[in-house]
């Protein structure tokens, strides 16, 4: 009781926030995000991509409406993290865990050659060619500037993916892996680049253990789950209480999202695994039936927050230094795109469409601006250069959507 | 971007509180509430008191799970309070407007006496019984204490009527009606004890306007949304995002909502207001049956906040002090559950079965604790006065579910 009763009910005030105006923050939210999503659609592209633009509107730079400091912020973030983890938990409910087996190997491929490339092109550019922000600590940046290109945003791609209804091509599985694995590539690379920027020397046993925590925490997970949960969701349908079995499936979500955080893997693996291995329970289908609903509400707040990170001010080409920050950011984000879109080629022994998963692959999304959110505040990454960063993060969450679209829509090869 | 872009996906930390953490503790309310939900069913009683008793275990004087203070605390009274929004938006959705314009004059009659008796009970007693407290303020208290017991708990007992399947029957339509109004009486009475708590003098004309607002909202709302909201859910119904109509139809209950807090009126009167307004729209079947999953996941952290805000050491009967209020808690309880069981007896003209209604009055919920906390604050009530209406609101709240229960088990009259 205490602090907390004022704002239960009747007023509001509670925790710093005003309730009524979070929740008004909230409905415009929810109202831009379908509303642009409709317009994308209308246009022929995929929703996602209108609920991105709905956030950048929405955001600091323009509306200011979502919030990017204070308590009320990190109650966006907080919503925003629960629907990318809806997200990734429904792709995991329709995985087959088989077939994503069977091209395991394909996306262990595509991941790595999707994470080497990238830093290689960034790296070298940044070192070795002379360009306007040349000078400085000149070896430091240009690793955080190629650790910012390794980065896969599965939340973009998936959501794409499940909007064409092409979850199910070999294509998805092989992309949908391989953005997973990415992920555990990225805590690794995080843990690297958070070591360089505290000056540390980095130690190969500290990276070998991070590795073995995130593979390890995800082949436990369902190894465990896929024996276990049946048997446990066997006895959880005779409960009578109404809807036992979703409440319990978003508990058993968030509560291995929080595990594989705390074990030092990421939430959203977490929330995958719970997905692959609840998709091996007999009452998957109700499940799933009654979780999208509730991804539905969350999951657009996530976009619209990852969208409202964007700052328009960049995009400015009446300004000199906009005008150099966006030719350099021009080069990069080229980088970054022919650096993922070569990983189509990765796994010549399997057959898709290599095009499609290079594509698949681009998009940055929010995972890039965590790499160079660390390297800004540790004084490794300028202004400028975390402005480039920022340019080339939105360029290719922009781009992927409507391409992976227009690929699509061509049909099979 | 900026500050919020660190705890975006990877590592979790974010203004102020750990995101892991956040959802472990979600977990851990939303496995609890179904398992005592279910344990309540099972010794034949409704699920909510199953789900307030987790909360108490789950709270700051037990096990300490939910936290009661800091942005992790606001985060979860952030969710409680979109669960019960979204409950009273159900309930809303779910009530048919004519009836409730029919049993309208009934439940008026059971709100006024549901207010004036259990005040005038609390006054007199605190005021002219001689008692253990007795002595300071004794006229400011005595108010303050009377104005603790006028307090309805709509979610409460709406939730027991609908887990029961009795949402349709006459005693339900008077007692939810009467419990709406009850809210708007409360945001009088509210402004009123907040005047007194400040120590300026009370103006007829303050109270007057409050009620016309609170009032004027909601009939505004209803006239304005019944007309127009039809119209518009047939254009929204037309637009090809997935689950348009139902993120429109939350995003309309929480800007109801928030619209009614800064018009001065009450959030759950607004979202109740969207669910009555939304039933008038020819898609009211397709959104009630998607509402209500996503209404499934969040209205138990609800109850469990409501739980946890009890204080298990009030009830130590080893404690001399706990014992004095024990005893004085006890008298105020019984004029508080005589003074809402009245309430039955107060619409002679129409036929329902009397106790039942009675007794739905009874649970004070959240809203009694609100009052009383503001009056703690002033100073006005001392901590063992708090104490004692701590424990009148525990007991109604805890004993109106099992009561009703039992009462419909014995069929219609």
């Amino acid at each position: 009781m205490g602090a907390g009763a004022a704002g239960l009910g009747l007023t509001g005030a509670e925790g710093g926030i005003e309730i009524a105006h979070f929740f008004l923050v909230l409905t415009c939210i929810l109202i831009a995000a379908k509303l642009f999503g409709e317009l994308a659609e209308r246009i022929g592209q995929p929703a996602v991509l209108g609920e991105l633009v709905a956030g950048v509107l929405l955001g600091a730079s323009a509306l200011g409406i979502v919030p990017a400091e204070g308590t009320e912020a990190a109650l966006i973030h907080a919503l925003a993290e629960l629907g990318v983890l809806l997200l990734l938990f429904e792709i995991g409910l329709e995985t087959d865990l088989r077939e994503m087996f069977r091209v395991g190997p394909a996306s262990l491929s595509v991941a790595c050659v999707g994470v080497v490339l990238p830093f290689a092109l960034g790296y070298v550019f940044w070192r070795y060619v002379p360009h306007a922000m040349s000078g400085g600590a000149i070896n430091t940046a240009a690793i955080f500037l190629g650790a910012t290109l390794t980065a896969t945003s599965v939340g973009i791609t998936a959501r794409v993916l499940s909007d064409l209804g092409r979850m199910n091509t070999q294509e998805a599985r092989v992309i949908i892996g391989a953005a997973v694995i990415d992920d555990v590539l990225g805590l690794v690379i995080l843990s690297v680049v958070s070591t360089i920027a505290a000056g540390a020397a980095i130690s190969a046993l500290g990276v070998l253990r991070t590795l073995t925590v995130a593979v390890g925490f995800l082949v436990v997970a369902v190894l465990i789950g896929r024996f276990a949960m049946p048997r446990l969701f066997d006895l959880v349908v005779r409960m009578r209480v109404r809807y036992v079995l979703l409440v319990y499936s978003v508990a058993f979500a968030l509560g291995l999202a929080a595990l594989a955080d705390l074990a030092g893997s990421a939430l959203i693996i977490g929330s995958f695994a719970a997905g692959l291995i609840l998709s091996g329970t007999n009452q998957f289908d109700t499940i799933e039936h009654e979780v999208r609903p509730v991804a539905a509400i969350f999951t657009p707040i996530f976009f619209v927050s990852v969208g409202s990170s964007v700052n328009l001010s960049l995009l400015n080409p009446a300004d000199p230094a906009a005008r150099s920050t966006l030719a350099i950011a021009g080069v990069i984000t080229l980088l970054a795109i022919l650096g993922k879109l070569a990983t189509g080629w990765a796994a010549p022994w399997e057959r898709f469409r290599r095009v499609v998963v290079g594509v698949g692959m681009v998009p940055r999304g929010e995972v890039g601006l965590i790499f160079a959110d660390i390297g800004r505040r540790a004084g490794v990454l300028s202004e400028e250069m975390f402005g480039v960063v920022l340019l080339m993060v939105m360029a290719t969450t922009f781009v992927a959507p409507p391409a992976l679209k227009a690929l699509f829509g061509r049909g099979a090869e």
